[in-house]
């Protein structure tokens, strides 16, 4: 691509870092930001370093947060006795959209994965066991990626509950709604099969 | 949307703002910037500045450029003789991509609109009436869009240039290299009928 300046260029090849931005919308959103008054700009780039500095984990559950603790585990409304498990701070925002869940969450911050040299040290699973030893938890609630990693970390995190009273469960497997049986793939549709729930006049919310 | 911080939340607002950016793809760019290093956001930001900064148009060619001329004007391999006229910088990017130009430009910012009041005094018309009557110009290329405001502006600088020796044409409407016949809109195709070409062996370069 052909640009009038360096500092042009810089700016698009900075902006193609982007997940799923390649050059021609970097390019677009350069020239945005090209066309736009200095104080628009200047506002946008304040935001980003502003979030940088003020964010930091959780201390309790590693959600993202600007204080100590982070809005759901000072919250007085949740539930505090259920703990979700997810792997990352995204997943807390994707279940938190759906308001379907009024627990807690531990974000593990990684899976298990001898492949990728990650252990269960490496991730805040000694924290996880720790909460449900400290906190008056009754479930948790497995909500990780349906792969070897996450089936791997589910079975060591249940391994390592054994001896406790907790009780540990996984998010439903299935059909997405709405979905055709016809374009499932063979495994999700066994899973579903298997796992089917009795039929309820109304749809239960499950909390 | 649920987000763990009101910094977060600023940041995925203001992302928005890019053309072509909703809250959702806001909302990747943002996790993405939470997760890398300081210093891979602020090398962005710090471009982003720097662009703001830097850049300027250039005094002849009205082009984007971080010097007094832009990197066109001032190219010692390029035809002095044919100025391309075009609305904006960005049709300077799009042109120079094709590299089938190699001339000169000249960027008006903007067309003669009197629906928006915009009159021929607010663009850079007067500039470039007087780059014709300065410089050795032979042929003045006009690239501006196919509608009111792209014809009415075209019409009135070639209406100043009336007694001037200078040639003026427009660059080809017809239809597109590889388009259907069958889905192009009567006023495109008929314009290509008017405007055929004579039949040439090996595709000529116009220039």
């Amino acid at each position: 691509m052909n640009l009038p300046s360096s500092a042009l260029e810089k700016v698009v090849e900075e902006l193609s870092r982007f997940p799923g931005i390649g050059k021609k919308s970097a390019l677009r959103m350069t020239l945005f930001l090209l066309r736009s008054d200095e104080q628009v700009v200047r506002s946008m780039t304040d935001a980003i370093l502003a979030m940088k500095e003020r964010t930091s984990f959780c201390s309790r559950c590693g959600n993202i947060t600007e204080e100590e603790l982070c809005r759901i585990c000072t919250s007085v409304n949740r539930r505090q006795d259920t703990i979700c498990v997810v792997r990352d701070f995204q997943d807390v925002i994707a279940i938190e959209n759906t308001s379907r869940y009024n627990g807690l969450y531990h974000v593990l911050g990684g899976l298990i994965s001898p492949m990728q040299g990650i252990g269960p040290s490496d991730i805040r699973i000694e924290q996880l066991l720790k909460r449900v030893e400290t906190e008056p938890i009754s479930e948790l609630i497995m909500a990780l990626s349906a792969n070897m990693e996450g089936e791997t970390t589910e079975f060591y995190i249940s391994r390592k509950l054994d001896s406790s009273k907790v009780q540990i469960s996984s998010i439903a497997r299935g059909i997405s709604v709405g979905g055709e049986l016809e374009y499932a793939d063979e495994i999700t549709l066994g899973r579903s099969i298997v796992n089917r729930v009795p039929y309820k006049i109304s749809g239960g919310d499950g909390s």
